[in-house]
């Protein structure tokens, strides 16, 4: 992490280097021994309990397909680039050890903004008043970070016309112990934590918002979003990694093969499919559908950021975990020719379930 | 890493899949047994060592800033983006255990130029006749990874209209023996690696090249470089960094701090200096500068990625370390009031050296 480490004057314009100090004063919070030297030197050093491995996660994030600069508020662009890599480690049942975070930013969007401190409060979204786009980008990255005790112990920073945030993540996790996508077997049974479509479901109200014409004078900022949409919108906006489900399935030994769901329930258990070489059905009637989603949501709409296991059917498995209830939604069964991959029970009869999860913005 | 994990078919174009598909298929060589779960999964699972911490670098390269697509060979750039961050990995003494690489590049990048195939080879650098820009670049990461035995274990990929890399390598370094830019002591002398200022001089040599005219229809290879000049310009286009170095001064408990060389002498002292509250004296006719390079590079031209470290008077140091030469150049004293950081001793006497470290293409 060359730059934030290094502190090098000369490797940034001067803007650039006050904002790599809001981050370094941001990520130098007392937080978890794990990070046993921070930023300041060549590499960050991590330490590992006795008998753990390093899981490592890399997500890069670009306005227009993960995020749009019109619809999400930052601290919600913050948040969500942080929890796609927390949801990763969440998948493997890994511990949270530190955050790293390289963005790319146009040079408008690293300036503080003057005219925005003297915009009516009553214009702007309740978490970015009186914020910088970066300091409220910050400050949602850096409360799911504290509310999962990981410290961003380092990143990158550069001028980029389109903005994107590369966050990469790392973990630990028992040796041997991580939830495998290739762990699947069958007769297993499949579970979900949460409930799905919530985030798609949220999405559709951000669009309808989005499509109705607002009074506009800020480059960023540009939707406003009510305070009585912000409890249906939260599913989208600021989803919830499963951490604390993760590392109990672990430490249970609860758990077989797990997977994140970023991507849509159908497309994502098609790859613990393919990469366990076995087939799988879905009960429509057991799905924890979204208060306010469909079907057709819950089973495509990705970036629920739920976890989806497989156990045996011998384990007992809870209702709920951290309080986010568990869900069993089906079962794993071996691959036969001429049945799908992936079939769904329905009041009408079983019918093929293929992949169609979320193509995000694109 | 989301993308080349999942595979995930619907967050990136046909174009993009195609070369996630030749990216995976490049990371998976057999390589270190420290990966013990590779491409495939929501997250890498890397092994340690008993004993060992982990040692986590992210390194951001920007067009215009850290390369330039005129002047830089592909295969160079993707060497320079992996050996800034081994070159962080080296100064800690830390062992490579695999690499991320998240990519931003323009369509233009990320198609395979039909063009390209049957242009005239005498057109092209050695290194990227009848390959696409993405082909090169990758065969110059992966060929330095291979040297370093360093398996490109995942990674991310985005259309950008600027194209940008950020690399992140994960190493394995003794518990506590880190080497840190602020362990040095006063008493302790001064050693580089290797030679200073051959990657400035070597820039030099290309910023001629690029003045002159030259025939070119392509969009990228704009810079034809002869072969008689490759062997001179090669500590720009291919720095080495000393890895092998780095671990035997760690092994052999040689050295005390340690920085790598990516911003210039007179900057990454100044750093050494101010992370351990001391002060240093550089003699100018002890500095082994390269062939072709002035004083003035030597001091200032950065991106030598040579490793500056300290150590006790008593402690006999080699004078190469597998293969490379190591050069005693000064030493360490205590902070005095009246005296500057960083002292240059000269024929004309004793001279404050200011930090006035590499600003790549800012």
């Amino acid at each position: 992490m060359r730059s934030t480490h290094s502190g090098s004057p000369r490797a940034h314009t001067p803007g650039e280097l006050a904002l790599l100090q809001q981050i370094r004063t941001r990520a130098n919070r007392p937080s978890s021994n794990a990070v046993t030297l921070g930023i300041g030197d060549d590499c960050a050093i991590l330490r590992l309990r006795a008998g753990e491995e390093v899981a490592v996660t890399t997500d890069l994030s670009v306005a227009g397909r993960h995020f749009c600069l019109d619809w999400h508020p930052p601290a919600s662009i913050g948040h969500r680039t942080l929890a796609r890599g927390l949801s990763d480690l969440a998948a493997m049942g890994a511990r949270p050890l530190a955050a790293f975070l390289s963005l790319g930013l146009p040079a408008s969007l690293t300036m503080r903004s003057k005219s925005l401190r003297t915009r009516s409060p009553s214009n702007l979204t309740a978490t970015s008043s009186n914020l910088s786009w970066i300091d409220a980008f910050l400050g949602g990255l850096v409360a799911l970070a504290d509310t999962h005790h990981t410290p961003l112990a380092g990143g990158d920073l550069a001028e980029s016309p389109l903005p994107l945030a590369d966050i990469v993540l790392i973990g630990a996790v028992q040796r041997g112990k991580a939830l495998l996508r290739s762990a699947a077997r069958p007769g297993q049974l499949l579970y979900v934590t949460g409930s799905l479509g919530g985030s798609a479901a949220a999405l559709s109200a951000l669009a309808d918002l989005a499509g109705k014409p607002r009074p506009s004078r800020s480059s960023s900022f540009k939707l406003r979003i009510p305070k009585r949409l912000q409890a249906q919108l939260a599913p989208h906006l600021f989803p919830q990694p499963r951490v604390a489900q993760g590392l109990f399935l672990v430490r249970h030994g609860l758990a077989a093969a797990a997977i994140d769901l970023s991507d849509g329930l159908s497309t994502d258990l098609t790859h613990i499919c393919q990469e366990s070489d076995v087939a799988a059905e879905v009960d429509a009637s057991l799905l924890p559908i979204h208060p306010g989603a469909t079907l057709h949501r819950a089973l495509h709409g990705g970036e629920d950021y739920e976890l989806l296991f497989t156990a045996p059917a011998a384990t007992l498995i809870p209702r709920s975990i951290a309080g986010v209830p568990i869900t069993r939604i089906g079962r794993i069964l071996p691959i036969r020719r001429n049945r799908p991959s992936v079939t769904l029970l329905t009041p009408e009869g079983p019918q093929p379930l293929e992949p169609q999860g979320w193509q995000h913005f694109s």
